[in-house]
């Protein structure tokens, strides 16, 4: 391969938080299946027991424990226990499945699409999620999310923070890891990337978590940028290479 | 998994003669890099036969002879091989490595991406090419082409046609086999697809191969369409699910 200038190439994207709002979405579209079965469920406490699942039953994919497993089937799982837990009864298998798809029709947060739509225009733009590919193929499908690429941990067969995750990403997208960028608003995946020699950017979502759980918003000279939404990123950008 | 409807729910497609006109692309840059480089070459017959050691060199991957290879790289190790037997010299890496990929510029049917534009309305849209991740994602950016997913044999660590590259993009969709159609303008890619249990699409090209070769566009009844174009098959969908 020739020698390439470095610099950006590729920006990669964790999503749920980072472009996806899944909390409020989760929570609504619980709430509207609630109301259609007149269930009465903590919908609010259902959506943030649902995302305390994700890491231990990925960890148990990390561990050997579970063979490699899509998220769409580990959502079902966390589900299955949930809906036991809460004595949810009365719902058909096609109610159970069209809830646990409910991943795939997670809302983008105000700026994104059009932030990415800017973005687009100078770099390559992929996830980089542990969300499998149809949940993420569906989700920019109805959420009209603009990505070149597709990347999941699922073509890696190694969820992110493994070093496979990031490393898979610039090498599939043709790109040396120090032209890839992660973008992430979680800034554990950042640490992770910038580990693999990808460059990193800080995207702050102070309401991730709902109203009433702070998350650490602090800027940090670690990363490359740091920055309020991806339309600040692209303007960051921009300003930076002009 | 709920039970669904069966029916179409997703197309995949061949990308390389397919959706681009891998030929005149290839012959056009050749000849651009020849009057730059004063090169003497028959560009028409060095396109043919770079494509000529496309299925050989897949055959040395599926023997096992090579390890996993992408086309990237299986592209350049036929061009280093036709150069040296064209006896082209003068190129530098930077060169060599552009007009490599060459494969990444090519241009779409002229149909190719109102049809796609089209089709997506309905239906979920991927490549399923034996083209690498990187090549399929910067083509797609540089011509357009509005795929929901980029599907490739990379991922699936496996060139069509082999089972697993059908097998695999149906699964990675989220789809059962018979809810995915193959498009493609080659028969014996279609007969596998169908062999997995995909629907089937022939898309005819008739210049695929310039136009002194004279290819099989016989309608074929085995398939599920047979098309002109890509409009034509949007047509065709559109009017078998009124």
């Amino acid at each position: 391969m020739a020698a390439r200038k470095p610099g950006v190439r590729a920006l990669v994207f964790d999503v749920f938080g980072t472009v996806v709002d899944w909390r409020s979405s989760i929570i609504r579209e619980g709430k509207a299946l609630g109301r259609r079965k007149r269930l009465r469920v903590d919908w609010v406490a259902f959506a943030d027991a649902w995302r305390d699942g994700y890491q231990p039953a990925m960890a148990r994919v990390r561990s050997g424990e579970l063979g490699w497993t899509k998220i769409d089937d580990l959502h079902r799982m966390i589900l299955d226990g949930l809906l036991k837990k809460s004595s949810i009864r009365g719902l058909t298998e096609p109610e159970i499945d069209h809830l646990n798809r409910a991943w795939h029709r997670l809302r983008p947060w105000p700026d994104a699409r059009r932030g990415l739509v800017l973005l687009k225009r100078d770099y390559v733009i992929a996830t980089l999620s542990n969300g499998n590919l149809a949940l993420l193929t569906n989700m920019a499908k109805n959420a009209g999310l603009p990505w070149d690429c597709i990347l999941s941990a699922e073509v890696f067969r190694h969820y992110k923070p493994d070093p496979q995750a990031y490393l898979g990403a610039a090498d599939a997208l043709g790109f040396a890891p120090a032209e890839v960028m992660m973008v992430a608003a979680h800034k554990s995946d950042l640490r992770a990337a910038k580990a693999c020699g990808l460059k990193t950017a800080f995207v702050r979502r102070p309401r991730e978590h709902g109203p009433n759980v702070r998350v650490d918003l602090s800027a940090d000279r670690a990363f490359d940028f740091n920055a309020d939404d991806f339309v600040d990123l692209a303007r960051q950008m921009r300003k930076k290479t002009r």
